[in-house]
């Protein structure tokens, strides 16, 4: 599909690795820095690799405190700045979904390619993701998936992919959404349904699993939606949606669960970062 | 949920007389007129009914030509201009999924709400839709939708549950869309995907399910996505998105299904109107 | 898979027809007898298809009456002796439900397989079937399945086929059955569960599909099982399960639908005559 | 549904103790004996317990040796013979799936039910072992679920459960069984089928399941079937269906996962058997 490119990868965790070999079995040329402690194959500099590049692979998070790349298999540090003064007329991909600050005059002759602010991006991760919530789910209690009653707090990407999975082991699943149209939708796909300001006047359930990145699940929701049994798992991204010391006081096991591709399943993290950076490759071949 | 009004109906065939028999099952009061050939009990002008009404709701397709209501149940020709005279300070409701212009000056205070063009109508009668799809794939061929090879072009409302319930039924489902975030969700949900500008490139199927509403499968499409037993069916609005005379020409059963909600489960296309005013009016309230 | 084998097809409807085309689909050799009223080349005479032939398959129901293939696309009448006593060291298929009765004396050197008796021709039929009533179901009412209340009255074959499909279209699907185990499954599987006995005590359904081949739905169970526009569809085989004369009186809708693979699907029916012969074939090669 | 019964609880781990509660919430009357290690309320006899009880329940399994009550959070041994002694005019409910021998002159006058044995209880437990297969299979792998190929070995109870679930999380299911009609169930229900016997001449699969009681997996088959990076998880009873040193010289990676209800889920555990022994008392009441 994807024609021959030559990639560099630099930086990052397994995930990195793990697309590297993904891009290797389609047989793409791949090059590596930032991996000698992971027993890696890496070019000696980060200028030779840059230099037998076409396209750059920053890791995600990219940065993991100011200019310095995340890069916990490195013995040496690794500056941003270093790779963008080298990269003139190379593709530079990272990943920030919070996104970036570079000083555009720096820029200049490089195009600089956002992954993780792209919508596949965050449709491909729900499948990881809500594979994990149903794991910790699974693992955090005594009992099983089916026969329990599960609120999904949202319908944005993860909420709906993770309805389905509950929902075909047998849960008795309500989901909550703020639109009309997309209780439509929740209706549509066979689940219960619920305005997300009508939660603490339904019912109580045995897991709710909130994907909303806002405060939804204050004390009184709290008290009003589960009971002492209950779990909760916040797969909001910080400062997620439940406030946390009230279920605390209030005795409500909660896990605030969080970027949980790369933990649990760095292999399919790996081959997502892979596929979308494909995915944009693809899309400039057509425009072209 | 909904506080008591009182709704006066105008016009429409029996999807507004099921509107009609649902609300008052839900306890709201109705008045009707333009239904005495189904022998349904109305106001004896339509000043009688508007007076006494609240909210006055017209039919989809609300005009049936310039001015006239369509009213398939009426003795006598009723007018929109008319309507509109009588409804000051009322809120009106109607359906045209193209929209209706309407002059300015004669609807100072009355509030306008075209149902039909409202998001969860869509969705909502998405369903009846793909029951209806389904109906006819199953009528118009000598085998089962179990095991056979279908393509689904478009991943709106109508593509989203048709595949859904396609593939439930043991189909080999293939879904098209043209941005890769669609493909993504597509391929999440456990679909075969394909680019719509790759479908002429990828395999013939049974059945093609169109919901494009533009020109996808022209002559050479045609040719290589069909063999000849194969079955499509157009559910996109006129003009559709097959070239019907290439199809007829090449001897490929092709039908183009319009409207289907209302002439395959007028009932339940009658309590979506319903759901939608009442959306609509739930909303109103929470702003309020 | 199969080997070469030599079929000859006597007798039967389209799904003769359809069984030999998939068959020489599959580069099997079939001659055909029976057939001239639909334009098929058959031998001349049925001492020459026998002769030629090393499995004979006859069709469902292979007696219309005693004696006579059911040959409806046949101008002359053929005799089920006549093709006994030709059919020395033949294999020969037939298909009656029922069962047939053969004089043993005349079965000397001949090895007959009753395809109709299988569990796998009935499991296979089931999809079928259970396509057909909905099909049924969907034209019969101006209503969607979705959102409606469903009983699938017994847990066979075709109960567990069709109370997925209903489940999977957003039915409130209800499975009846007498033992516990079967209960315990129909749970498992997310469906409400009532014991057989229990049905009139439970529920007014939509739609009841009756799977059970004896009386179930006497008068009393009709009246409280039902609503005035409730469906009944009875897939059970005659005298079904249903008493009809009480229905008609009540005003239930009542539909005895029988033998609907061959009339909805007759090209699914044939295919799966055809897999069915393979599967005895295949099992008789694996017990050599 | 159940009336009051007095039931009488010997031993046992916690699905006992989660069996008493769920009894207890139903409004039944409940003794305990043997969980004095785990703060429970216990009789200060056996005699008494069994003086005030209509049924007496022993675990599963009963016994953990010859004559001994398995008993974890008991300070003292319990016999069975002791029970059995006290317990005339009494009903035993026990559960040891493998059977029990007891000398039957000690049993006149007591009606004796192995719970363990029915099968409701083997469907039942279906759920909670699948449920756990899959949060093994989450667990030990780097990958979601969604994509890898696996073979469900085996179609019973557990293997039409699990094979459900899988393929609902989007995996690519095999499912395997030895007869045609066990193959036309699997076709029917989507998945992909094969004769156990050509499990060696398919393909391989990312994760094997294998369900069924007998060494299915020797050398030679897990060659053919998995790769370096595939996990075998064996759900059968000991010896389970897998050759495990030469899965270990092969290095792959294989957990034999038994009793995994008990385990993972006792609360689950506990309530099925409940529910299992309501059945049999309900079965009673309908008998008599």
């Amino acid at each position: 599909m994807i024609e021959n490119y030559k990639f560099g990868i630099i930086g990052g965790d397994s995930r990195q690795i793990f697309c590297a070999k993904s891009m290797i079995s389609n047989n793409q040329k791949v090059n590596m820095f930032g991996f000698d402690k992971a027993d890696i194959k890496c070019t000696n500099t980060i200028n030779e690799l840059i230099e037998t590049s076409k396209c750059i692979i920053l890791p995600v998070p990219t940065i993991s405190e100011d200019n310095i790349i995340y890069s916990p298999f490195s013995s040496k540090v690794i500056y941003l700045d270093e790779i963008i003064k080298l990269s003139k007329d190379k593709k530079i991909f990272y990943g920030m979904p919070s996104g970036i600050n570079i000083n555009d005059d720096k820029l200049k002759n490089i195009k600089l390619y956002n992954y993780a602010q792209r919508e596949d991006f965050s449709i491909l991760n729900a499948i990881p993701t809500s594979e994990a919530a149903i794991q910790i789910a699974l693992t955090e209690r005594n009992e099983t998936l089916y026969g329990c009653k599960c609120l999904v707090a949202g319908f944005g990407h993860i909420g709906k992919i993770l309805a389905r999975i509950l929902k075909s082991m047998g849960t008795d699943v309500t989901v909550s959404a703020r639109k009309s149209k997309d209780i439509a939708w929740i209706n549509s796909l066979n689940y219960r349904s619920v305005y997300t300001y009508d939660i603490p006047d339904k019912q109580k359930y045995d897991i709710v699993f909130n994907t909303i990145p806002y405060l939804i699940f204050n004390k009184d929701v709290i008290v009003k939606s589960t009971h002492e049994n209950s779990l909760v798992i916040d797969l909001a991204s910080k400062p997620g949606g439940v406030d946390f010391s009230s279920a605390k006081e209030l005795g409500i096991k909660t896990i605030h669960a969080l970027a949980l591709p790369g933990k649990y399943f760095p292999k399919t993290a790996g081959e997502i970062i892979k596929n979308v950076i494909y995915n944009i490759l693809k899309e400039e071949e057509n425009d072209e």
